[in-house]
């Protein structure tokens, strides 16, 4: 395709605005990441983010193919996990081309960019992030990281031949992103009183804890084996409610409330 | 990304209908052709032609890249000249990445889909046929193919960065055809697993009033002017996980357990 027109400057229509961050879970190839690179570049984002890549990092094989999207690579931060890579981060969406079993929002691309532009629009200045969760090549994300996430974003494709280029996935979602314009929003919205906040992941993740040890210490998880599905079950519940801040806190209290002995 | 689901038929919604074909002018590498060919298949296309790829063909990388889009490699046509490989098209489009020097109509992916559509859609019984032209890795097409051509689709992408992967250009433009091609469903839903359903207002019910009596029991309300605002606030975010029939029985033995404790 045509080549980069260097008389351009590197300014976006869009470049002021805070734009969503793309997070790669535990990619295989460092050609896939350079090329994800290079089409997340295309779509004006710049924000990558790395959970263990499989053959290490940095890698020249990513450098290589990302095809002068160099600064995306150079500035990629590497991550442990995917609770680490989205604890900053005020909305999570995780991205598929199949159905999953499992209880979640979903939307397109072109929605969840809607939602996306809208939510970092009225974060924008209090510090709210977005970021966009892909799995690995073959097997595309664990339901673990599906739990983490607010929303899935289903890339509609051929359901007899849904296997997607990683960088295509990133293209697909990245492009739908860059598309929009700045004035269109969702006509569904999360009013949310001026003083409060979206949750933070980190501050998500602390409920959680607390939640499961007080859980643990309850006796619920009883049936060893299943403990594993009911957290995820009882935290993919959580996230979708989209809590802010001071609900974090509240639910909190309430776990705390109601596990205290009383006070006689 | 997820695989793809093996207990489909690999037929698609529209496989009846007449599609556009893909034309790959001059590809370089046979790792490119393999790329757009299993784009084109996760966007139901099927119809590639290639005007001299230069490593020649057939192409073991081609096929390999295709990563199982092998019946497209397969049944690829090859061609001499961009004019022979239009020959028995009735509409033909050409694809850039940055505005041309020449009087042409442009339009968007989503506008040449649409076009598409409606051109195949009446002209498909006569043998109507669309072709959509790329150009090379580097330069793109030339401006004797763009000649050829009815319109140019112009893909919006960052003019900083516009140097697009020949795969990435063909998945946009598919993808658009395919997106169309959906029936006009929310772009939000709540997808969930089969053997559940969303919870009923009774249930929900069920379980707020349970978990206020034990909040009232644990003294959670100790300000009492302050609980009518608190039991809203926590029924509203419950309220807004869209919780379904397992998950509210999940919630009321997580109150249950919880207080257990308390009480022991």
């Amino acid at each position: 395709m045509a080549g980069t027109d260097s008389t351009k400057t590197p300014s976006l229509s869009h470049s002021l605005s805070p734009r969503p961050a793309i997070i790669l879970v535990e990619p295989q190839l460092g050609d896939n990441i350079g090329m994800a690179a290079r089409a997340m570049l295309n779509c004006g984002l710049e924000e990558l983010r790395l959970v263990k890549p499989r053959d290490g990092w940095p890698s020249d094989e990513a450098l290589a193919a990302a095809s002068g999207a160099d600064g995306v690579i150079e500035k990629a931060a590497l991550f442990d996990s995917t609770s680490d890579a989205i604890a900053d981060l005020g909305r999570v969406y995780a991205t598929t081309a199949r159905p999953r079993d499992m209880t979640c929002r979903v939307t397109t691309p072109t929605g969840a960019a809607k939602e996306i532009r809208q939510f970092l629009g009225a974060e924008g200045e209090a510090g709210g992030k977005v970021g966009i969760l892909f799995g690995r090549e073959a097997k595309g994300l664990k339901n673990d990281d599906l739990a983490l996430s607010d929303a899935l974003i289903m890339i509609p494709v051929n359901p007899a031949f849904s296997s997607l280029n990683l960088a295509q996935a990133v293209f697909a979602v990245g492009h739908a992103w860059f598309g929009l314009g700045e004035d269109e929003t969702s006509e569904t919205e999360l009013a949310m009183p001026k003083e409060t906040r979206a949750a933070e992941k980190a501050e998500l993740e602390g409920l959680f804890g607390h939640l499961e040890e007080e859980l643990d210490e309850a006796g619920f998880f009883h049936v060893t084996e299943k403990r594993p599905v009911m957290v995820r079950n009882l935290r993919n519940m959580l996230q979708r409610a989209g809590l802010t801040e001071q609900e974090v806190r509240t639910l909190r209290g309430v776990v705390t409330s109601l596990s205290a002995k009383r006070k006689t």
